[in-house]
């Protein structure tokens, strides 16, 4: 057996903890901050919120505990009438919460104060006076504060310095001028869902532990279904840990469908598999096919038009080649909404050509599957309905919380036949209720997070028109960034035409590269500039946006819009941040 | 195109919502419940405790909104002092808040309402005189609330509504008496930690958007190999969505390093492959077989003791046979804590087998893992430092929230090569800082949710010491299960000597059936006897524990603990309500 020295590892050499320093310590010192740092009154107001609590707290402590200290007049130097109390959590520690037979009055005072922390957090993530990010190098961070892990226990009021470090140094999401990612954006009543679940932790395997949620996905499922075109929302589907990995559940089931044998025998029951994709589409499919010893040569690369899209007759030509050559076709993922330029497939001509040659139809619609919301823009997935399955990630354009991916199924009982193994301490026959709501044997997990209160509580919040229109807003407000950038000096767009998605990609060249005649020269130097301007970004910590090259074309910003708090003005402001920031390079 | 008939979709029919009536849907009548409920003036002083933001709140409202009901008194039958006012969600909508620009202060309103329902439900889940469940057939609990998506947005008062009513029909997993899962009890800063983990909403795959998280994931799996055993802590690992993709993620990376030639081409450059594992062990292993495409039957069951343990010299036999058949053996995966047994395989001789015939040695220590954690029962997975991979799940025996799974693995940077694909968009060569911190190519998934703070930021409070004495007090109530039970009449153990882990696994015989002689007789009405305890327990909400077959072995009930609220007296009630409602049968 190893040494069992590892209660004493770590323990030595600790850099001093800074966070105190960094961000503010005390309720009082974070009541002051915000009072100075809020205008209109409003200062005071969130003061008085978010301390009331406090000083109820300790007027109503148990008399057992004379040594609280009494409250403290706060030292704001506006009128806030803030008499946050010190609250003795350096004398407190994790034991002493819930269930510690006397911890209720403590594990709410604790949990009110993280609670502060996360009100506080939040304000501060959709003011745009703020930081999207506080930017350090890895190993700078690594030595900013004490992130080790020892052996004695930590006050609660260490936990809640550790919180505030943590937070100051994340990336605020819910900014309105981040657009890095395809998940952008933080939902009020999708973060009090995903709060809710936090504390109801269970799991989706049974009914019988998960009973509201298992209904829930099922309710939630069928509607995605009937959104889908599908008759009557019929047919299956699962809430999965991501899109790479509904995509993975997809080429599973085609597989299944088409060679059943395959769960048992493995692929040396099978002949040589071919699936085909476009060029433009997700690394996820060649990563499930790696995994799902398919093989990554066997994913066949359609090629794309100018604008992203799957070019149907190339794909013909392909799987009539991959036949001739001894490869057995057995799946087409067809993209709705690409993750660089935002091409939508024409899923109409793909799916003929998989009727045509017997192939699974899967729309890989991670992305821009939540136009399906929308009545202005659904008409992008005309086709969608034929498919044999559809991956949609409300976590991407429908801003829930991460993670929330579906995958959905035209035929029902097939990811149950694919998947279970009847595990008979988990999915007892002879329970007591109707057992199809027993879900966790089609899933290829076997515990499941629960991702579909906050996608339930959002829907149930904004309605159907709610998200169409937080989804037509944000692709308004690419056609505006479009239609203000294609023709201005300096800009020139990857692809010619309005993006179908939110995705607007293009090049910005800076004064000095616009006159370079030398094609070569100036590819050379313009693949240098986002990743300088995206760098500088970040030191800044103004804006975050997503560059990368495609092909053979060199590094271009990719800005996509998911998020619901940004502005036309945000748009403005992310134009004139790239010229701030790129204009001498 | 499908019609877009949806958007009036399941507006017709809907039953009326009862949950108002079934769960307190006011605040005022939330406070009435709660005091009395509550005895020792805790009730009061819980009432004024949450009650008391509320009030500041409405006196703190701008004065632009005239409309707002003064604060009314509350009509608790207790002296409360409770002037918790209507703050009037009825009229606010998910709309109104941020990032509207005046959303902040109905923001922390909301966000405060919806803290003070999970506060209550918190409270009432520790209290041994509240339900663990307040069980409903599936389609009955259906009719018992309006669970359906509409096209038009809910007031924010009905969205609070429905947290109630979803919070009356949870299972209360935090509840002392909640037995049923590997996976128990509610850690009060692991759920602080997931709900700032929600509000921060991010993404784990570069350090680029998680720089704070994915530096405490670098720092926990180097620790968790640190305890490993494994020199410096040096290797790899990831957080997976739960054991079985753990366990998946292991079986992917031994069949890569045997044959890296598998990723481009897929099964059919490799020869029929064999794996090996006990026949008490977690299903996910034949389920990952499957998915694969190595398929269930060359997953080759070992035989295991009585107690549980694999047998090594049928290991060895298998192995020979396999091999003499053709098969390429390449993985054997040893369990270190079986589902149902708590079984730990004797890792030792099972690396030595290993070793021998050159085969990846993985253990899955998904259950059994933590116990590394205890310096007294870490002896059990001796030899765990001889394994190329290691699963641990966090979320079972260290309670933290689910989900929490880590796939520990010797070998660095054979996970990356295993699965990387190179993205462009994602993971740019050109960034500004360390490209190494960017580990979201060595995953399966794209995005992947953060599940480490929860662990880092529990580890930090408890400290490793904590983290042992939780486990050991565990351990501790299930032998004094075992030693209350093994001797007492009416109890049957399903294997003999003390359990290794807290799993205890025993027939119940009712009165009426001690006598029967006839064996099969016997064991076809003890086959019963679980299943309708376990309906009971149900029906009456006093606690859960799980039951199944084993092998030729008829229903017995496995009694697991992993809950840190249980006590001797919750083992006692136990055992005395298995009495109580199986005495009759």
């Amino acid at each position: 057996m190893a040494s069992q020295g590892f209660w004493s590892l770590g323990g030595d050499n600790v850099p001093p903890n800074t966070a105190g320093s960094q961000s503010p310590s005390t309720p009082r010192a974070w009541c002051q901050a915000a009072a100075q740092k809020l205008s209109g009154g409003l200062g005071s107001k969130l003061c008085a919120l978010l301390n009331v609590a406090e000083m109820e707290k300790t007027s109503s402590e148990l008399p057992t505990k004379p040594q609280e200290t009494p409250a403290a007049p706060c030292d704001c130097n506006k009128p806030c009438n803030c008499p946050k109390a010190s609250v003795r959590f350096s004398d407190l520690y994790s034991t002493d919460l819930l269930p510690a037979s006397d911890g209720d009055a403590k594990t709410m005072s604790f949990l009110q104060e993280v609670v502060d922390i996360l009100l506080a957090y939040i304000v501060e993530s959709f003011d745009r006076e703020t930081k999207v990010i506080d930017f350090h190098y890895p190993n700078e961070l690594m030595q900013r504060n004490n992130w080790e892990l020892q052996d004695e226990p930590e006050s609660l009021d260490d936990i809640l310095v550790s919180c505030r470090a943590t937070l100051k140094y994340a990336i605020k999401t819910a900014h309105p001028r981040y657009f890095n990612q395809l998940s952008t954006g933080l939902d009020m009543v999708g973060l009090a869902a995903d709060w809710l679940t936090s504390t109801a932790n269970t799991n989706m395997f049974t009914y019988e532990v998960a009973p509201v949620f298992v209904l829930l996905e099922y309710v939630t499922l069928k509607k995605m279904r009937e959104i889908i075109g599908w008759q009557d929302g019929s047919g299956d589907g699962i809430f999965s840990p991501g899109g790479a990995i509904s995509n993975m559940y997809a080429m599973l089931l085609a597989r299944f469908k088409m060679f059943p044998e395959v769960k048992e025998k493995g692929m040396s029951s099978v002949p040589r598999l071919a699936a085909f994709t476009s060029e433009h589409s997700h690394f996820s499919i060649k990563k499930g096919a790696a995994a799902l010893g398919i093989g990554t040569e066997s994913v066949i690369c359609v090629k794309a038009d100018q604008t992203g899209k799957m070019i149907p007759a190339d794909l013909e030509r392909k799987i009539l080649e991959a036949k001739q050559k001894g490869f057995v076709p057995f799946f087409v993922s067809a993209t709705a909404g690409t993750t660089v330029y935002g091409a939508f497939d024409p899923l109409i001509a793909v799916s003929d050509i998989c009727k045509k040659y017997n192939v699974w139809f899967h729309v890989d619609g991670a992305w821009g599957g939540s136009l399906l919301m929308s009545r202005r823009h659904r008409w992008k997935l005309d086709g969608v309905d034929r498919a044999n399955s559809v991956t949609w990630n409300p976590h991407k354009m429908m801003s829930v919380p991460l993670q929330c991916s579906a995958l959905l199924v035209r035929e029902e009982g097939l990811m149950q036949n694919c998947n279970q193994m009847h595990a008979c301490y988990l999915f007892q026959q002879d329970k007591h209720y109707d057992l199809s709501y027993d879900t966790g044997d089609k899933a290829l997990q076997c515990g499941r997070h629960v991702d579909i209160f906050k996608l339930w509580l959002m829907w149930r919040a904004k309605g159907t028109i709610g998200f169409e229109s937080q989804i037509d807003k944000c692709l308004e407000l690419s056609e505006y960034l479009y239609n203000k950038i294609k023709d201005r000096e300096g800009y020139e767009m990857v692809f010619d035409g309005k993006p179908q998605h939110t995705n607007v990609c293009f090049w910005y060249l800076p004064p000095g590269m616009r006159h370079i005649v030398d094609k070569e020269e100036k590819n050379k130097r313009l693949h240098k500039v986002a990743p300088v301007i995206k760098a500088r970004m970040m030191e800044y910590g103004t804006t975050m946006v997503s560059y990368q090259p495609q092909g053979d074309k060199v590094n271009f910003f990719r800005m996509v819009i998911s998020n619901p708090a940004a502005t036309f003005e945000d748009i403005d402001f992310l134009i004139e941040e790239i010229e701030r920031l790129g204009h001498d390079l």
